[in-house]
């Protein structure tokens, strides 16, 4: 890595949160205070399998600028009519569907991005809106020194204009971002924006039985690879001290 | 006020942080260090009174959008001129125009602040630019939830979408936002966009010799008027325990 990195951006959902845990979490108790019974695991799943396809009908162009909050919506709408779940009334759905603001941090999230902000401007850069970002870092305690949304360029990643409208905000150059995530293809667009890559497996995000290992080579076009958060503050740290 | 307030939006020169005492600080030691004596108090006032003007060509559509780093740069170039400071070297000036990112709080900014951000999102809602405002925030520990400026609506305030940009980024009505500003115009502006209101005078923000009581007809028509940001807080936490 050549340019100094300045502001560190990060992917949020499955990188910074478990967003599985948590949505088969409420839609568990919501459905509880019902009476309904449902396999929560698979209505998770299926709800997020739905965010790439709904996402997909913007970014092409079939649906005009839509945010998360609204496709979340629609992709709800979908699937409780796909699980034959008619007794959820409208502020349950609403209720439900700001679960997405309600996600927990993975163990180490808080510690490594308070250690990260010592140094770094911080901030997700996230096809989340702006108001479910906010209100997931208020709740969740994440130290962001602001935050960033796909929503701000109404575009969603790994559309390019999201990384380049990222360090546009910032008053920085491409190459003085850093984009943390989970996922090679976010890490991939960046790459192509002119950010530095830092990539952190999350083995868990879709359950134990995960089975979606990044091959090497893939791996090797980052400029880090971590553990997790806090791994990723000790490795930059590191490579300061050495310089 | 009858809807209920979910957040409060700032706004931020003069309201939260005294842009004077720090502009004429930096300006100051910049000169010093270049042996250049100046009446720097001037300085800092003839700086400040060029920001409506600049701003109001890009509002009336002569300059197109250029973000408040850019045009204090351009009015800096102005001042430079009429002070007939030819010794500041790039550096010098970029330097000096940053200096707007690292502007001090009024002293009872940060804790009234860390007060209200218990009970409320809190952002600022400035027409200083993301970076500016995120730097200012870092540096000043000013504990935002998330970074709203009128950069993200390509407009400047008082222009009603920036206003209604803020309600519609945090997901809300805006009567839900209670607008805080030490400038009548700006809480007359928000309040036709619908937000509440509440006005802090900032008797010292143009130095001692300030001569710019609002009339009491005026403060008349805002919600809430406070002395400080802590009072404010008070005011609102004594309003919801008597509801």
């Amino acid at each position: 890595m050549s340019t100094e990195i300045k502001a560190l951006v990060f992917d949020v959902f499955g990188t910074v949160v478990d967003w599985r845990s948590s949505i088969i979490l409420e839609s568990r108790e919501i459905g509880a205070a019902k009476n309904i019974s449902r396999d929560w695991e698979s209505f998770a799943d299926s709800w997020r399998s739905k965010y790439g396809p709904f996402m997909n009908k913007v970014r092409q162009g079939s649906l005009s600028w839509t945010n998360l909050d609204d496709l979340h919506y629609m992709a709800l709408e979908e699937l409780l009519s796909e699980f034959e779940i008619q007794d959820f009334d409208d502020n349950d759905k609403k209720n439900l569907n700001t679960a997405w603001h309600r996600l927990d941090p993975w163990p180490d999230a808080i510690q490594g991005l308070n250690k990260l902000r010592e140094s770094y401007i911080i901030a997700p850069l996230s096809n989340g809106n702006l108001a479910l970002l906010t209100n997931m870092a208020k709740r969740a305690g994440l130290p962001w020194d602001c935050i960033l949304s796909a929503e701000l360029a109404h575009a969603y990643k790994p559309d390019q204009e999201v990384y380049r409208m990222a360090a546009k905000l910032l008053g920085l150059a491409p190459g003085q971002l850093l984009m943390v995530a989970a996922h090679p293809g976010d890490l991939m667009a960046s790459q192509q924006a002119g950010l530095q890559t830092a990539f952190i497996p999350r083995p868990f995000e879709h359950g134990q039985n995960q089975n979606s290992n990044t091959d090497a080579e893939t791996i090797s076009h980052f400029d880090i690879v971590a553990k997790d958060i806090v791994d990723l503050a000790y490795q930059l740290s590191y490579s300061r001290d050495s310089r």
